[in-house]
């Protein structure tokens, strides 16, 4: 998922796979991106809510890094424009990475030579090129590659194999429901901001969504529309991470959003086919990268 | 609906009402806020798109000023916070009342002493009462009054016979389909934006609504919810006023917001209801009040 915003190379994603993996981004050294959204585990870590600094969890289910850069915006309230503005929140959010300043980010990278010669060819007309912004920028071009092709994707193209009959039967129940009203697009999902509880009050309001972070009441309650690729495997489900079957969360989305008492048999069906949205990036991006060794100027871990 | 924002008097009110009526606020002195937004007529003028500066026609339906005040923002697109904001933009849009400047307004406000008297009173901690800013406050202010208590009100209040069967099981038909969704709150809607063709792509793409705004793609074809009071009487219907029956609005909703084909006995009854929220503000604030005369240095009409 190129964006020609920002540009991409080999280099940048090279350097953005090994700051995904690299704890020393966190102020306790026991972090990284990936142990939210895993790679190798459809980009989610499958809890509730992330273990953050200290033990500290959020309010908020992590949403999967898988095709993130396909939606229309960043984090459950789409306080982010891209995936290169997001890279930053975490690592800076103290109850997630909690390190205390750019700064330290920048001296834990300067301080290993390996890092500095990877943010040059990474970054080469940049005169500063170890920055906070330009780790945001490789990670971001790194995270543009985790997009998964599914089964669907082949049927959509034309294989009409690609589907199983069951899956084209779900199919047709999610077009009939009326689930494609929010998640459509090419993220089946993640184009748009949507009222949780459109048709009968969400029974949970500790978190009035969008309305946090722009606080006009037009937004609470909206929420991103989640992503439906690889739903399947990112349980826990909603921004709480409340729902843990995704059959329940079927039956709770047409209860709530279009007014439907959704049998066993429909919401068996729509599972039937969110399964042909499961898919994996390229091998080589899911793989753990060697990463530069910490040197004696590297900070220390900090528990406090 | 007053607002601490803006604190309100009798002497602002007063002014507020005759800035609405005055024409001589549009370049060609043939134009009020009135004109589109008749208060003797619900609010608007029943046009498709309303008759601007020397027979132009916007691209939308100007909606009502009954209980705009109440709504989340103003204008289709909620481009403006509330209703002092809003009062700026018709008198200098070139397509509506088409004044150059501010400066204009305010030569013409000042060629008249009973204006300048007015001003002073209704801005008295204000060295220069005289201004646009304070046309937009005063008519705000007025506009705040034109709130229209309807039958419904009253039902809600607790008076069973305010509505009859008919409209009582026009509401019954109303939740069932589930319209409350978006037309909700004090106004019965005005409160949120939704994409308009939610479950059915809308036909016509000419207007993306919020996007015009915004220019994020999450805002295409999202508009505000419009207010259902009064919409019996602020026909035609929709942002570009294309439909001019309330029952094939009723009928084009089910389908393209909710999914839903409702039969003929539905929309009538949804209709029927519909028609309790019809309400009229205070007689006083429906009058057409005295204006100030027109002295030697008001600025003429200018056709141009």
């Amino acid at each position: 998922m190129a964006n020609a915003k920002y540009p991409t190379s080999a280099a940048k994603v090279a350097l953005g796979h090994q700051l995904f993996f690299d704890k020393r981004l966190s102020k306790n050294h026991d972090i990284s991106c990936n142990s939210c959204h895993g790679v190798t585990t459809h980009g989610v870590d499958n809890q509730p809510t992330s273990l953050g600094h200290k033990g500290q969890r959020g309010g908020r289910n992590s949403p999967t890094v898988m095709n993130a850069a396909l939606h229309v915006a960043q984090f459950w309230d789409g306080r982010e424009p891209d995936v290169e503005a997001q890279a930053k929140g975490p690592v800076m959010n103290p109850v997630e990475m909690a390190m205390p300043d750019a700064k330290r980010v920048e001296a834990t990278l300067n301080s290993m030579p390996e890092y500095v010669t990877s943010f040059k060819k990474a970054f080469p007309d940049d005169k500063s090129p170890v920055s906070f912004d330009n780790m945001a920028l490789a990670i971001g071009a790194y995270e543009r590659k985790l997009v998964t092709p599914s089964a669907f994707d082949a049927y959509l193209k034309g294989d009409d194999k690609a589907l199983n009959d069951a899956q084209k039967e779900g199919l047709s129940t999610f077009l009939a429901v009326g689930c494609q009203a929010c998640h459509s697009g090419v993220g089946v999902g993640g184009g748009m901001f949507q009222k949780l509880g459109l048709l009968k009050e969400w029974p949970s309001k500790d978190d009035l969504g969008r309305f946090a972070h722009t606080k006009k009441d037009a937004d609470k309650m909206f929420f991103k529309v989640p992503t439906l690729r690889n739903i399947e495997k990112t349980h826990p489900y909603f921004h709480d991470g409340k729902v843990a079957s995704l059959e329940e969360a079927v039956k709770l989305m047409g209860e709530y959003q279009l007014g439907k008492k959704l049998d066993d048999k429909q919401v068996k069906s729509i599972v039937t086919f969110l399964g042909s949205l499961t898919g994996t990036p390229a091998a080589e991006f899911m793989k753990e990268p060697a990463l530069p060794k910490s040197t004696k100027t590297t900070p220390k871990a900090d528990p406090s």
